[in-house]
């Protein structure tokens, strides 16, 4: 998508490769939304290190960018030995998949390639098949999130208004996104609509991911805090919910997708309000047999106990430093800190998904078509189950 | 309630008055968590200040500072004049309504102190008569508070875990509190609970000001982002959910109450969950005859796009700062800062409350015993509408 750095527009993927010093090139979006940089990694520790630490995060950025980073430690080898070369790359296989131990797409991706490398006979010649399949992969990804825009475009009408959860726009991709592809594509096609970003507690991906997607795009949105959604619901000013997944049960039709999805889903059913979910189709998941089954991860303390930012000081609580609270004086306006929230003495439970149960959904946008959640099954054929 | 201060255990109201030096006394909660401290107000244009700055903030805590505020410039009038005495009086009620114009409980406070000063023949008389009504208006309060706790105690049960939203605590009253009495009664009755509290974004008051409530009186809970309650429903983690209220329309049964109340009330409506209002009378609207006609204050956007807090890094971040996060460095630890969260070029909409309507809440905790809200109206005589 396009970018604007340095007041020049640039297209940029969220994962891409440069052949001169063979480097993985990564949105940096630990450091989104109030500074863009791309991380260029000069190997594949480097690569499996970003995938950890959350340089890079979203199911199809991760799988590609462990693509990306096979191809890489592929063509670092030196030597012709056949042998040693696939030793090698046995290492690298390993070192990338244990960066995100839990993550399926990483192990799919990398997978993927390795069937494609046995068509190669010398090093040189696998060193070439990697570097290639790993680029056929990133364009399939972009090829889906396409199809899904296509599919999911004309559910936006012209002057509506639509509500979105968490982050499954491009930054999740390598490109286009899959919850913001519909978005993207209609308008593309002309259309205006405003979108109310959910903030997304507690790690924030609507406020600051999503929300600096649509403003570099140009498209009108405000951010809301989660306990808002269901004002505007009941006050009419939603025609349409609009979430990625993280998880698709083939069998049952529920989703898994960051907290919070479920009650945005609650609300849009009580009010009558349509509910999509947009994902490609390696998002479902046919082997599980209920949503319970899904492991809910249980995440740390800190990110409900406090937030990160950039330290600024609002005219409004300035103006109130008559009687103690001070502004931030003499420490670096600008500079991203962690700020610790609430009630030093308390903790926190902090669950990182739900699940929502098809009854919800009226829709599930895939790159093969719009389908209702219990069809998914009838139609595993056609959709790769 | 109690309170820890250096290691000793004392007896705080969140608004008292001093009369050696005149001083209406605040607990000053814009510093909570992190800090506690007492404000003594020494004229009324600082407790005008303190009102309109939100040292103090909750419907019965601001009657309750108005009322002394009026006592306090009452006494701070020298000379036997009573003509002189009364026009002096009205320049102090103007100023402490003005100081919070659309509150109804400083207005409300002061006109029933207004009403027996009238039985006073000299200034002197007058002035004792000004401080006598403030201290019966706030031991009204506490009483008020009391009663709710009577009534509500007996819904919590032994082992329940108990979902609260945003703060109707002790800080929001004299003392005691309204959604909280119910659970500070039990506790002393010997009973053992658990408290989830929603942080409540955008102003975080159960992160801040009910957690740290419950962490001074040894309530075990733990804070949840607004997101994570719907999930804990589903999974049958929450028993009973409690909140406050800003006004309760006594012809409908709806209840205006901080933003998410209403989802809270949905989920809890879907999973059969008891869902209870805890209120004083006064907060009865009788004339009102819609939830519609409640005004929504729609709050400045920094609120949504940022939060307050004090700076500290978790281990979990600065461990990942060989790729370019650090941590706070140089900067103070411990000094509390706005940080702007949100993507910088991206506007927000912060409705303030929502409306609940009766047919999702199981009860209204009153100091008169507990009511299905559409059973407000017939009882209207003995609830004083």
């Amino acid at each position: 998508m396009k970018v604007k750095i340095h007041s020049q527009w640039r297209e940029v993927r969220t994962v891409d490769f440069r052949e001169r010093d063979n480097a993985v090139l990564l949105v940096e979006q630990r450091l989104l939304p109030h500074r863009f940089k791309i991380l260029a990694t000069r190997d594949y520790h480097e690569t499996a290190a970003a995938i950890r630490d959350m340089v890079v995060r979203g199911a199809g950025a991760i799988g590609a960018t462990a693509a990306f980073g096979l191809a890489q430690g592929a063509r670092a080898f030196r030597g012709r030995d056949l042998a040693r070369f696939q030793q090698h790359m046995e290492t690298v296989y390993r070192t990338l998949k244990a960066a995100r131990p839990t993550a399926v797409d990483p192990v799919n991706a990398m997978d993927a390639i390795r069937r494609r490398l046995e068509a190669g006979r010398t090093v040189v010649e696998q060193q070439e098949l990697a570097l290639a399949s790993a680029r056929a992969f990133a364009e399939e990804d972009v090829a889906h999130c396409r199809a899904i825009g296509k599919h999911g475009a004309p559910l936006i009408r012209e002057g509506m208004r639509i509500l979105t959860h968490c982050n499954a726009g491009w930054l999740a991709f390598v490109d286009v996104g899959s919850a913001t592809a519909p978005l993207y594509a209609a308008q593309a096609q002309g259309r205006r609509f405003h979108v109310f970003c959910d903030e997304t507690r507690p790690r924030c991906q609507g406020a600051t991911l999503t929300a600096w997607e649509l403003a570099q795009q140009g498209i009108p949105h405000q951010i809301i805090a989660d306990n808002a959604a269901g004002h505007l619901m009941q006050r009419g000013e939603v025609d349409l919910v609009l979430v990625g997944s993280d998880r698709i049960l083939g069998r049952t039709g529920e989703i898994a997708n960051k907290i919070g999805t479920y009650t945005k889903a609650v609300l849009a059913h009580r009010h009558g309000i349509p509910f999509y979910v947009a994902a490609p189709l390696s998002t479902i998941d046919w082997q599980l047999k209920s949503g319970r089954e899904i492991p809910i991860e249980e995440r740390g303390p800190d990110e409900v106990l406090g937030a990160w930012g950039v330290i600024e000081s609002p005219k409004s609580e300035v103006r109130s430093s008559r009687l103690g609270i001070q502004g931030p004086g003499s420490l670096v306006r600008g500079r991203r800190v962690y700020v610790r929230v609430a009630n030093p003495d308390s903790g926190a439970r902090n669950p990182g998904f739900d699940v929502t149960p098809p009854e919800l959904i009226t829709g599930i946008i895939t790159p093969a078509g719009i389908f209702r959640p219990r069809e998914l099954w009838q139609r595993r054929r056609e959709l790769g189950g």
